[in-house]
């Protein structure tokens, strides 16, 4: 159970309907609702606002309600500072990709630039990778660091953790494969949406009870139980906290589940017009964006 | 020649003994001096400040002088955002590692939590270093971008280069073999010491000039004119930009000459109580941190 002390159950960072120079932070009045397919089909969203304008310090629920015009990412650029992400973490994505299972987490960093928004903001495929024609979607569940976490072990790591949300990994295959490293081609430009909700850790304490699904235009391509998971939760945080300070904030996007679109046969990449959802239910809900490419 | 306009030569960001309190940025009295080197020596040294305290936005020399308590790393961890760092990029250190010539940069990142101060600010080798016993140094000279940058040519790079400062690329090398990513193994805490000071790209535009050298303890252990690298600052500034925005304060290490301690027969490894400089001249002068265990 995570000690940090949640005032929410769900979490959603947007701009009002009735200010659009406006960024709140609040809980969706339906507790059930999917807010990222909610707003894709153009439903109204009502959502009860608490004070605060983040969701690292979310202040008190207020009475009032608002109506939701556009979502963002659940944390800023700023907030996220480098993002962490997890190279190889399931075992079914490890059996496709032919590779061994690993002895500790692969951990490569998409700059804080490639951080971006839900639908209708667009995954923008960057003109190398249209070169390629090798732009490529990954689904992953998100781990939100909610204070500053250091040499944490994995029996105390619940405790710095905020809560979920999802990602999608965009990556240019070509560049990922000529390359040794991956954060270049990992890291462009709105590279990393995440959303819509973050579900509390306090609320959700068991993040193997999630299911992840990738659907590319409606057609599910990715779809796998958290249980499958190389490196659970606990794991990851000590792991990535040896030596370092991740600081609130903090995101570790924990690797994608197997159907990749460089593994299908034929491949199957990205492009301009595709909508691509990362589903990550219960709570979470689907992280839609459309593909655009770089003019 | 770069199209920042330069109010300034040489900059150094400082704590000035005259308010433990206050950070501020300004030009060394005198144009000669090594202030990294001086600081070590524990001579006064006197400093010409601006009005503002970023060196991004120093505002206009003043007419006070001021004497350095203690030097700062030339951006703070805010300024920098995601660390860029070149994994190979010196000829030579190809040679030495017995790996070929890249076709293209090879990016990591290290988080903005590895910066770090120039002496007396320690760095300190963390446990999992420790227990391998392989911590490492890489001396690198650094570019410093001034605005933001995306897609911009390589005929066009030096128009958004600040100028260039020097860094230690800490690395703990057990952790770095063992995994096919360098962002851990690089990334903790004060592994990413830079400074002292930064020198104007507008003043010294031509980085193929500077000669760098790494010191353990007064003993040379690399030394290596610019000329060597594979990728010139034009092709890095080109090359990562590529899709992907390097916001003002960007810093990108451009990769190590030979002679780390991983390649040395026998090898020689970072212990308690070494001191490493980081010898990058003309201009910029000498980063010295002492190593630390961490406890």
């Amino acid at each position: 159970m995570s000690k940090i002390a949640s005032t929410f159950s769900r979490l959603v960072r947007f701009v009002p309907k009735s200010n659009p120079a406006k960024v709140l932070v609040g809980e969706p009045v339906d507790p059930q609702i999917d807010v990222g397919l909610a707003i894709y089909q153009g439903k109204e969203v009502s959502v009860r606002p608490f004070s605060g304008t983040s969701v690292l310090n979310p202040g008190q629920k207020t009475e009032s309600t608002e109506t939701i015009s556009r979502i963002l990412s659940p944390l800023s650029q700023t907030e996220v500072g480098s993002i962490r992400c997890i190279g190889l973490n399931y075992v079914s994505h490890a059996a496709e990709m032919k590779l061994s299972i690993p002895d500790v987490p692969t951990l490569f960093i998409k700059p804080s630039t490639s951080l971006s928004d839900p639908w209708p903001a667009p995954t923008v495929l960057p003109k190398l990778t249209q070169t390629d024609n090798t732009g490529d979607y990954e689904s992953e569940m998100v781990i939100v660091i909610g204070r500053d976490a250091k040499d944490v072990s994995e029996a105390d790591a619940l405790d710095y953790v905020l809560g979920y949300t999802a990602a999608n990994d965009v990556s240019s295959r070509t560049s990922q494969m000529n390359q040794s490293q991956w954060c270049f081609s990992k890291g462009f430009d709105t590279a990393c949406p995440i959303g819509p909700v973050i579900v509390s850790a306090a609320q959700f304490p068991d993040a193997s009870k999630f299911q992840i699904r990738g659907l590319k235009n409606g057609k599910v391509l990715q779809e796998c139980p958290l249980t499958d998971l190389i490196f659970n939760v606990p794991q990851l945080v000590s792991f990535l906290s040896q030596g370092t300070t991740l600081p609130a904030g903090t995101i570790i996007l924990t690797g994608t589940p197997p159907g990749v679109g460089a593994a299908k046969n034929p491949k199957e990449f990205l492009k301009a017009g595709d909508e691509f959802a990362v589903e990550l239910l219960p709570h979470v809900g689907t992280l839609i964006t459309k593909m655009e490419h770089q003019t």
